[in-house]
């Protein structure tokens, strides 16, 4: 019983982290200053060049969505907890949280020649984002199995292998980033794209 | 009870978003600075030359929150989740996450002879929000029913109808906002009441 | 069942509002900027001048949390909902997320020759604030009775009065403070320090 | 039932405060103005520069994950509430929610030769937050027994000794940090890593 309500605040406070973060995002979005703005068109030219700030915007909306999802999916698999498991939880929080700074990187720089920079930092949030979801895994199981009888082994080492493979791909994709920043930057796209797509096929 | 737990927690998140997007409204408000501040008429007159950002905060404060009582109606019809449900969600959180951005740009341009843009962004957001329900409502039935028995075809199809209705008048309204910015806004507007109002009477 | 759940998400979703609102006040002490340090002397010098922004805090925070305590009481003694009371309780919690701007205000102003206009304002707030409490709790008999049965009628009666006790106070202390801003400011405190020992004397 | 429903609520609304809080750090960490950047080498150059914002995030980011545990856990021994309670995690809450400023005023003079303020600031913080726990722990017994029959009163003793070692440790790094500013935060960093580890060490 204790168990159990140690779990559902864990997730409670974890949905809240995910929830801000993800909202925070949007403050990085900055309405053009009125002194820069001379006639109509001016202000439809500056929506229009806030495209960076839009696409930062989806672009990370996107990735902690489904992470969020990810994350959901796996608490509904599991029925207890442990100090490593809540500490394994915070680092992929930070994680999370973090975004909202590379982000806003992002759209102030991916325009102007100096965009490989914010490509390369974005990337590697990416990847210390990837090495967390490797320690919240690895903690599942380790000290203590926290998994429900519904939560088979199978399954876990096929959750492990696409998280292996991600941070292959992120870290292959941010050392791409530093000669071909954008061929970096879509890569890193796909990838989103892919794990979205992925978790629609698996059956519920 | 899985799948309960799990609706329960789509709840609790996107109850979070709601909560955060409707509470950075506020940070769109801001303190005349000291400098250009010489007498108390001074201040007096600067705290009412804001009429235009307590305006925007209010119009999507309520926005939100009667759009959050229409979410939160919805899922008290709910007993089960999907993934295209989590993602259809999920992209209509996006669009309420986003309402910060215009409503500051709203509050910025209102009052000034640029203020067609603005409108028109405001609008062409509620368009897309009101298209993000559109596919909410839709993965309420595909690929899978999620609906209790108390949520009929009736009912849903009812919903979806307004749904329609909304779309077309945030289109139209947004459009015309092109040449007859004001009148625009007033039709939006009109339907947040008219909303509201639907909703009051609707038997509980 | 669902008349319950119902609640929940009603509590779920204002103590989300209200958790954000408070949290939101730390924004407004700002750093002292680099730029006009000079010394160790001038920070500490900095650190003290924002006594303002601390001041400022505190008073809004206290006078957030002790609605909320109010607020959970309130709950504890409800076991269903009306769609007026989601929106009396949406309209409380405007005024609850409305206090980050006023605070801001207060901190900028409160020791300057133009403070007047910023405790006035403030004052308004409550005054707004008192009257969406007495909208609540109109709600709470009408249409629907929402109330448990440990919920009496002599408790309500006295809540109510104690409510419009602070309506005429905030009131009149906001009227005052047009002529004497530090004496209706202290009015206002010295009625937060009232509540809280209040709702400490009475009986849980 | 109402007894627990109320703690479940107080719980609930103490981790949105906490999530808010850990989340609204990142806000600290600015992106470098691209006016002052004029080559790929300055953006790097830019990027590394940040590392004080870096620390100061993680730090603090850790230091409330900490405390976070530590409510959590707490809370889960506990099965009621009182009023003197309310208030009194309320104050531990408002400590919480204080740190993004000596957060951002750490991140912002750690590096410069003002430092000493900061970092006495940013100690002085922590004091009053022991401060927060120490009266937080006081009304766990006063003037209500809250604890279940699990948490026994060898275990709160073995807490509130932990407590005042914390305040009496915080209290001495703080002072002498107006002598040895970096001194003094170093024991303040290894206070927190050995919270950490003894939370782990801990048996569940």
């Amino acid at each position: 019983m204790a168990e159990h309500k140690s779990l559902n605040r864990l997730e409670a406070f974890s949905d809240g982290v995910f929830a801000i973060a993800i909202t925070l995002l949007i403050l990085e979005i900055k309405v053009p200053p009125i002194e820069s703005i001379h006639s109509i068109n001016d202000l439809v030219n500056a929506l229009i060049h806030l495209w960076p700030s839009y696409f930062a915007f989806f672009y990370s909306f996107g990735g902690i969505l489904i992470q969020w999802v990810f994350h959901h999916n796996i608490f509904c698999l599991l029925d207890r907890t442990s100090r490593p498991f809540l500490y394994a939880n915070g680092f992929l929080l930070l994680t999370i949280v973090f975004f909202p700074f590379p982000t806003a990187l992002l759209a102030e720089y991916i325009n102007t020649e100096y965009a490989m920079p914010a490509i390369v930092f974005y990337g590697s949030v990416s990847v210390i984002n990837a090495f967390a979801w490797f320690l919240f895994y690895h903690a599942i199981d380790k000290p203590k199995v926290l998994r429900t009888s519904a939560f088979s082994d199978e399954l876990l080492n096929k959750i492990k292998r696409s998280n292996y493979f991600a941070f292959g791909i992120y870290t292959s994709a941010t050392i791409l980033a530093v000669w071909f920043p954008y061929t970096g930057l879509m890569i890193n796209i796909a990838l989103w794209l892919l794990w979205a797509r992925l978790s629609l096929i698996e059956k519920e």
